[in-house]
């Protein structure tokens, strides 16, 4: 059953365009695919459309359940719903696949035209520039011309920031939750380490596994727990495991033991049954890729001159992946360009992962900038 | 060549010792042997002996080369050395490497007496407690009643600690450099994901892979690289690395690109080649298992009542693996038993490995502080 002001029973739907997209890369897709949902109803002047955009880990899948696997809550149900802070009896919201996903969208595990077999390592390396440029077709496609917001946490706020500099006149709030606006040499360093453990098992086959009946899950395993680790403050994984054990004597041997693996492990093992290792491979390596400030010699501001959204940034103190102190530079390089820009550091224990958390400050907020786009949704 | 300054030419010897050693896993070695260095001149008062403890990658190599290798350099030359900090001139210093080790100590890749084969994974879970044990048998064996200090950082560190609780009339004055008298959830979740890699390498075969040919490369190679990004601070990842790259254009594909990759797979390729799996699962689960507090219901100031050495703490203000929060638990712990503590917060930038850095205050501060130790073996 869904939770209370959910949206409930949601249905995912699948768009096809045939228009053809060229790549950041060069690569050019003839035609695809993007697996989206929509919660609300989009107002006669168009103008309350929502969209939400994922990070590494989640899908189209952003609230409710589906009609056949209601355990399958979507990843910010706690946030997006009737009554909740992005608020569903007022806002048409869209979540969307990106392409290079493993949802719905196409992707590596899709069927390439020019072969007739899966894509598997010849499927192209995609960026956030290409996910903004799909995500507008679709936009277009569902008769939106401007979102009255775009939302995102980390990778997804990489896209709301990214449609601000690339589509300025399609995006009246930008909505950039625990993100930085490139990645760090340390943040690089996780994300390539995830990205060995899987292409060195065995079972890889150099990104053609599909044919070989076989999925990279060890590597999946380790990818997945390393993100764990990043995702989370040392203080959470202090308060929500310690050093508790599962047994009171020590083992002596390297079964589970402590909480921490037990937890590790399980995580671990959940994701390599459902993620494809392609498109972890595809989603990192676009994570760091992303640095909008490249083309402009390093100088976000300069980046950023395009935008005409107003922005909404907001950073957790506890987050050692993305710190508070990345969102300043955001915040900084927005001010540089005279930008309206709300900005609230959360003083959250969870680290990363607060983002997708139930934290009252933090929904408070939220909903009180919500709040004011609808009145501006309704004034216009 | 030996670096200016160095011990020069140095030879590992082995001891043999043929008293059983009862391990804190209830499992008993019959015999062992243990690899180690000596460096200067033990005086006659025996009184001028200071052991080096090893953390989890290096071995009883600590200082000088070797004749026929030249280029294997002892892993704290820049600080032990005639002249230098820990100055050979006047201290007979002693490096060991631990049993359960693959540095030429008894461990997992010795032969067994009891089969004729090699151990592989029927080597015991040994522990700090057990290390210690075994150097004090290497310090008899020597004729050391008592060492002026024992000195390490990281496992090092907490070897120099646990010599302080188990032989307390053994140890004038312990070193206990970038360490923590546990490790946290989040130290845990990072050596549980490196043995996850080692232990589900096909290469691994259960821990029986000598017999195999083969050598879990590439769970070895996954291990290291997450070592190292926890050894170092990000901005010292962002100043050695940033997001440089190998080439001007991007490569998008999954090869090597940014300089922080070719870093982390060059260390990765390296280690591999040259470190026991098996050992390397053994070390991270005494580093787990080190928790000199456990037995007095987690009260350190308890665990160390015992104590009688004088001590030197010191941490690095960059280290987010030990953090300078967790020296304070123990010097808070020391100055609850009214030991003698001198504690240093070193403001270095290099992270956890600034342990092993030639930072001038740091070396400074251990020059003064063994200066002093002089004096009084001097005067003894």
């Amino acid at each position: 059953m869904p939770p209370e002001g959910s949206v409930g029973v949601v249905n995912a739907k699948l768009a096809r365009f045939e228009d053809p997209i060229a790549l950041k890369s060069g690569a050019r897709l003839d035609a695809y695919e993007l697996a989206y949902e929509t919660y609300g109803t989009l107002n006669a002047a168009r103008s309350n459309a929502v969209l939400v955009c994922h990070a590494l880990n989640a899908s189209h899948h952003v609230a409710g359940v589906y009609a056949d696997d209601p355990e399958n809550i979507g990843w910010w149900d706690n946030l997006i719903g009737p009554g909740k802070p992005l608020d569903t009896n007022r806002f048409f919201v869209v979540g969307v696949n990106n392409i290079g996903g493993c949802h719905g969208s196409t992707g590596p595990a899709s069927i390439n035209p020019a072969t007739g077999r899966q894509w598997g390592a010849d499927f192209p390396v995609v960026t956030v520039e290409d996910w903004v440029e799909a995500q507008s077709r679709l936009a277009t496609f569902l008769g939106i011309v401007r979102f009255a917001a775009i939302m995102g946490g980390s990778l997804g706020a990489m896209q709301a920031m990214q449609w601000a500099i690339s589509q300025p006149q399609r995006v009246a709030h930008s909505i950039v939750i625990a993100a930085a606006p490139k990645l760090s040499a340390q943040n690089i360093a996780f994300n390539e380490v995830a990205r060995q453990a899987i292409t060195t098992d065995p079972d890889f086959h150099g990104g053609n596994y599909y044919s070989q009946g076989v999925v990279p899950k060890r590597g999946l395993r380790i990818a997945r727990m390393i993100g764990h680790i990043t995702y989370l403050s040392d203080d959470a994984m202090a308060e929500k495991f310690g050093r508790e054990r599962r047994g009171v004597e020590l083992k002596f041997n390297f079964d589970v033991e402590f909480q921490i693996e037990s937890y590790l492990r399980y995580q671990a093992d959940k994701f390599a049954e459902r993620f494809d290792a392609n498109t972890y491979l595809r989603i990192t390596k676009a994570l760091d890729y992303f640095d909008p400030a490249a083309a402009s010699g390093g100088h976000l501001s300069a980046a950023l001159a395009s935008a005409e959204a107003r922005f909404l940034v907001v950073s957790f103190t506890s987050d050692w992946r993305f710190s508070p102190a990345r969102s300043h530079e955001i915040v900084k390089a927005l001010l540089d360009n005279r930008l309206s820009v709300s900005y609230a550091e959360i003083d959250a224990p969870h680290g990363h992962d607060a983002f997708l958390m139930e934290d009252p400050r933090y929904h408070k907020l939220i909903r009180a900038y919500f709040d004011n786009i609808a009145r501006e949704v309704s004034a216009s």
